[in-house]
């Protein structure tokens, strides 16, 4: 120690020494409380809590439109109770911190690989995590996969009162008790290359299912494929659209949750509760979004585009050829991106971002096609853009 | 879709257009997939596997020292199998990805609050995990935490043979059982505030315990807590130092990956098998590493950092003065950064980076402290660099 | 060729094949593009738009106050015009990107190391930014730095109408010069070490300019510093705090803007234009921000803190002692964190992000200190949080 | 401050409750520093040196190769001695911080729009940034471009000894200057939109300069594009690939170096020298590197493959048929990725990273297509890879 004597490292000397490691880590903070205090002896313990990530929620921006809430909801997930690697809080924990409202836990109750292990019926995880979403502010619904071969493949079941009820060997028999619960019935990634190896078809019995309303919904996004044939056959039946997770593993091992986002439901609510949602469910008034596109209804998808984008002049210039143009902003509040086709070229705006366009002065709306906002399995928002002189 | 052929989007359009939104996710690369690709109806389904992360293992770049090899090791967690939240699998998944060499799961002997859910004995979480980490490289070593008052406090027991028959009322029984079955036993997180609300003290029993062999290593950082006094308590004894994570959550959830890493015991090694741990931990031969400090040995904290920095002159130049100053690179290839205090002024030199030195020329090595190198509870790395003039 | 038709690479599998390189680069959309693309001999050219970064402008989200708009600005930096390393054109983009309002560019007058090859007066950056500035909807202000020995240091004046007639010996000369033009001068970086090596302290000079009104602001953060002193003076002398960069190099090369800012001076103007900022300077009407701290009068510090953070009950429990407890939200819809002490604890909430805080139901407004909101050299900001049971 | 007295705030509270803001930036350590410390008055100085970034050098890690250094070189680049934005001394900073070894500015000579405003002849940016290139041990290439209508189009110039004397109206005479002053002449963005609107050709002058030795190397990449077609033209004329950045702006605004890096030319050099790297160039050792693709020569391709992925046999298991099957680590020591297409499968392997391939047992060398190597405008590298069983 007699060396650190002779040496001109004061508690100054150590913070300004830092800065060059900045973006190694923070660790420079407990070195330098270090440095500054006068211990008896050496410490006991020293706290490094900034070297654990914080719990806290994030806020997705997507507007709310057409008076109604635009909720954000994950309906397909597993936990250790069927072949997910989780305990059913850990559910709620992840959803929190994304800042999803609502979630349903739909493990499968054919096929458990853990049952060795973990007790429970089919209803012990929904049990278990249920206390802990209402703490949280969470909303899960009830739920459960009836995991069957193809026709009619996966079914998930939401609002269920007793899952174990579904455990039955026909699956005629479960969709009809599921129904007698009043569940809202939706069929599971319908292009899953395992289930349908050619190109996808909807059979014969999903459409008696969707005329029996034992079929309301379909998923156009699973984990990490997209169906667009499945968009056109929600639309033909009326039924709604969904995006989902169906996570098996941690969310954060799976997607990028830095840079993107888990797939998501968004529900257009009259309120946020499980009621408005269910009431929603069932009337289609649901938009797929995945990371950076969203899919459904053109109404709907319009509305979005038009509470998110918008157009302000800040200037007039001169261009090369000595005429005058317009230099515009296009602002994007909303946390999707948009890439928007015109005549007058391809805008891209991230999300909660601004661009700049220069224009020539105009007074007519301009007619876009919004790349990233699919209205049907082929086609993509067209709609319209103003550019207001002000 | 007739504005669409109205409109000039072609493929190369989309793709000039799509630059923007590169922060904001990847998304664009399947956009431009479908606008190039000519489809017969609507796609049935669009793989995003870029929407989906990695399963790699990540290469963690500290030197192997003194004829041993330098294995990452990470020898306290739990499971749902205890009060833990994740299957046992997972914690070989994260080891896996994180480029762990070794894991013991030790999950409470005494403490289960999910026995209501999870059946199963004691050595259950190990049964399970032991053929995926078999498959996946990872070297699982059978542990238990057994879970008493202060004193002695929480204790881990490695290489049991049976953790079930560490259930017993009495501690001492429970130690000299696992002392009989071979164990090394460590004395968890000694300055936890809900067992020494005051400054920190090493019990008589646990004096005892490391006199009988029944207390061979003392953890020195737990979760986000480092104990300087412990690492003297360890030097005094003669025993291994440690360094966990006692994780309970997920590891990603809880300590920011991207830009740092878990609690670590490094472990020297004479090869990278069960048997090399347990030969070095009963030998003492082990450095503690929290994200960017290491507490252990001088000799052991000596020796990596010799082996990690060099230094290089890489100019002669005229400073302010016309005296001739020397240029230097102060290379470090390892993934720790140093901050090494010198008369000349105090190098950060982050992890697998390279700063610049400049002074006067001269020949005799320079005494440096290496104040992120703990060599006891409040020293620090006294050390010498040399600058070559070659 | 011959190999790649025998082996199993479709375009299919190309794609499936990447997502393990996500984490590395976003190329894979690129090859895909080229494996499902039938070029008739090698293609001339492939663009790789996602390789470089887009131009987008940044949403800061600081609340508007008491009726103004709050204004992101920085009035200290400087350009190869005098000793900084960028062209003025990239001080406007920079700007425009990070989401500021304002600027001044404030090249020193007396100080020019590459005069010897960059001609122009000192209105030359002015000259060629301002063009760009009105383009860009940045607001560019004319402004200079009076570079001359403590006291009374350096000093800038923002607004002035020709830059080139404050070059004169004496320093009160230069002073009145810019008085005449209207000028709002402030003192810069006041407790910087190579002029006020002990510690800092206001110069009768500085007091008289105070008087005179030749002094009407002072900076309370610069670069990387912090005059803790300088916000008493500021009181003391009912002037404008400030926060600057004083930026020689990249903004991106000295600030992480992924994870922070600049320093920025937040201007709480009637309008956004030159006029507005202008009144709002010589009012006092400012707020020093530099990354996650605010100093200024108590009163702005509380509207931005009532602005930003708001509470909300959730639910209400059951605590172990079998008690009634409230969970509340903690939502703070500002980008600043706030660390907030109280007697129940401390709630550390990040910017955009919400928290969660259980406690007993109370109906009295909880008094707390914010500790990041500076309202003195000394002191932080005392007020108070409502917990509403609604 | 009496409330401050009543609250239970000591620097022990304030730093346990920092860990909420952690991911939100770094500035709890000095809010814990100003906690802990005892000030008579307001402290005058602060220093947050943890808010501005380190200064260091990274280390790119692509291997030796073949007996020779694989120097990491970037020879086009603008500053504000032509149109681009940045003093000379910056290009050496970049290069430095990225881990270059060689740069060359090539300003183009005809054509410079800040001529107004920056005086110096062609020379000045080699001037002004030499002596900074020396001290940071960087190789710094006095260049040129000569700046045509195509053909020939942009030519970049290096090694010249007076690049003043190629400012020439006629652009053979300027090539021929270039010649005698012993330059190495190359053809930068051969497939550049603005002079080859359509698909990009060799014409024949190029083919004559080429012939003449006038024209020794092609840009493959350049900026943000990638032409296949010129690596043809490179075989076929025995001329060196290039991969250069073109850089205008500041690199760290152009391309994302958290996640990416600029284009580079690799050039496999004797040493580390200037000389070395003419030597290099001339005879062709290079391969064009732009983020995760390599382009050039199949031998030099294949030194870098087989220098960079091993493979290891981890483990033997059952398969479900309960067949043997092996565990293979496959390593990737390199920063590149790879891409790698088999019978069994592609494997994707991140930089610096491994991922486990699972198969049945032996000893036969798989060939297999490595698919971000290009060899040839259409073709990617043939290979083999060995799975050893030990």
């Amino acid at each position: 120690m007699n060396t650190l004597r002779t040496l001109p490292i004061t508690g100054q000397a150590v913070r300004s020494s830092t800065c060059g490691i900045l973006r190694c880590g923070v660790w420079l903070s407990t070195l330098a409380l270090i440095g500054l205090t006068a211990y008896a002896g050496s410490p006991g313990r020293v706290e490094l809590p900034h070297l654990v990530m914080s719990q806290s929620r994030r806020h997705i921006r997507i507007p709310d439109i057409l008076g109604f809430q635009t909720l954000k909801c994950d309906f397909h997930m597993h936990t250790v109770f069927s072949d997910g690697s989780v305990w059913p809080t850990i559910r709620v924990d992840e959803a929190w911190q994304e800042g999803l409202d609502a979630i349903a836990i739909t493990d499968h109750i054919e096929r458990n690989p853990s049952k060795k292990h973990v007790g429970g019926d089919d209803n012990a995880a929904y049990t278990i995590a249920e206390p802990h979403a209402r703490e949280m502010g969470i909303i899960l619904i009830r739920g459960a996969e009836i995991t069957r071969a193809m026709p009619p493949g996966h079914l998930n079941a939401l609002f269920v009162q007793d899952a174990q009820k579904l455990d039955v060997p026909d699956v005629m028999d479960a969709l009809q008790e599921a129904g007698r619960q009043g569940a809202f019935i939706f069929w599971n990634h319908p292009g899953w290359a395992d289930q349908q190896p050619e190109a996808p078809i909807m059979f014969d019995i999903h459409r008696q299912m969707a005329t029996n309303r034992l079929l309301c919904g379909i998923e156009v996004f699973n984990e990490k494929e997209w169906y667009p044939a499945a968009l056109d056959w929600c639309h033909e039946h009326r039924v709604a659209v969904l995006s989902n997770s169906d996570i098996h593993d941690l969310v954060s091992h799976t997607y990028d949750l830095e840079r993107g986002r888990r797939p998501m439901t968004l529900v257009l609510s009259t309120e946020r509760t499980e009621r408005g949602i269910r009431d929603a469910l069932f009337a289609g008034r649901t938009i797929a979004c995945f990371d950076d596109r969203l899919a459904g209804r053109a109404e709907y998808l319009s509305a979005i585009f038009e509470a998110s984008v918008k157009t302000r002049k800040i200037a007039e210039v001169k261009n090369r050829k000595n005429e005058k143009e317009y230099v515009w902003e296009i602002v994007n509040s909303c946390e999707i991106p948009f890439v928007i086709a015109s005549v007058h070229g391809t805008w891209s705006v991230p999300g909660n971002r601004t661009i700049i366009h220069r224009g020539m002065p105009g007074v007519e709306p301009v007619p876009v096609r919004v790349l990233n906002l699919h209205v049907s399995g082929e086609g993509t928002l067209n709609t319209e853009m103003v550019f207001h002189e002000e």
